[in-house]
């Protein structure tokens, strides 16, 4: 069984995948080593594991993971991956954007594939059905759009989505309100209807904390995906034990 | 002679308006008396001031306006205005938004006009036919995108729009440049497209500091009206002399 951590800037994602299947997952706020001694005493089939982390991770996390699953894959840039990257700067390209795609490519094997990614950034990330990872577009997620109107501007008060929108606002608080759900909106129909006149074939999906919130509001045909990070994240754990 | 002084968060306009027409205008970093007094000096013919101000005004300088134009109107959110005003919070609507309706109404008169003002917020606002401003969108301008990636994510770069933008990044400095500005371009056509949708014969004006950087970029026909905001202010200050 694998053991799939990602650690985020705000959150540590757990899970267990029995081969290409999640059988467990966990969002915690803080990776600590009660935690893992727990889930290693629950979960004895773990034998392998692989640790995404944004930033710096307790030596002492390592050590445990280590003596848990003998085969401790710690995701880099430089990790082998089951596609080819074309990105001309992979050591500054997300970890979680490898990820998605890795999961991406699992999930649509040899497919033209967007990957929306609905987070404190907006990320859309493109696989052609050649296996070839090409790029994509970084864009500020809802909150940090909601914030930066409050932050850099004198008058403007902080907004939170309430889910009611309308074409034009007819107060301070819908105008921001519209504007930024309108817009985020108007943004991923454009970057899947720019996509789709350059790839027949293509197929879109949606991931990330705000992924439920966009769904319903999309006039295109995606395919919401929450998991697809850990499903990615299992996917290069697998090829790299094979390769190995 | 009308004298037209818009002071913003980082910079004043002083704008001079013959009848309708633009003759002199000027952007200062800073509104002191002595510019005032020069300005009066070159330009005796100044007899009617509009001021308009986001935060409070040096008394000083309203003295001296006095002195300079006897009929001093100071812009606020309860002067009348040659609109009707469906907002429904119109204390807290932007004097920049108001003004360029008004612009646009003078130069447009009774048809359908978007305006799309691309400043540090970008806001879409709306005039019907009936001259009834319905309201608008705010959402965030171009700088404040690019600044909220770095400022609110733990390694995103500061990044500057260089001008050359394609579908996809394949670095990270190209995907967050085409994530912004790819973005505002999907937001301005997607509004154009569903305000036309509604309304028949539109007219979408451009205006504010990032006007000219999206001019070129956009496949709808729209005019790019620099001084917008000017002619609007010009308007109204003649609509409230006329009506006093």
């Amino acid at each position: 069984m694998n053991l799939i951590i990602d650690i985020g800037n705000s959150t540590t994602k757990l899970s267990i995948f029995k081969h290409e299947k999640e059988v467990f997952s966990e969002r915690i706020s803080h990776l600590s080593l009660q935690i893992l001694t727990a889930l290693a005493d629950k979960w004895q089939a773990i034998d392998k594991c692989i640790l995404a982390a944004s930033g710096q991770v307790n030596p002492a996390i390592v050590s445990e993971l280590k003596n848990i699953a003998p085969q401790l894959l710690l995701f880099s840039s430089s990790t082998p991956l089951p596609f080819k990257n074309k990105y001309a700067t992979p050591e500054t390209l997300g970890l979680d954007r490898l990820a998605a795609i890795a999961g991406a490519n699992a999930l649509y094997k040899k497919e033209n594939v967007l990957v929306i990614d609905a987070g404190t950034a907006i990320t859309f990330d493109f696989i052609n059905k050649k296996e070839e990872y090409l790029g994509g577009n970084i864009s500020p997620g809802m909150d940090i759009r909601f914030k930066a109107l409050n932050h850099y501007t004198e008058k403007l008060p902080l907004v939170k989505a309430s889910g009611s929108i309308t074409a034009i606002g007819d107060s301070t608080f819908s105008a921001i309100e519209n504007g930024v759900v309108n817009g985020i909106i108007f943004e991923m129909e454009g970057m899947i209807e720019t996509m789709r006149r350059n790839y027949t074939n293509l197929t879109v999906l949606l991931t990330g904390g705000d992924a439920h919130f966009f769904d319903n509001k999309l006039k295109k045909t995606i395919f919401v995906v929450q998991n697809l990070v850990s499903i990615g994240l299992n996917t290069i754990l697998n090829y790299n034990v094979k390769i190995n």
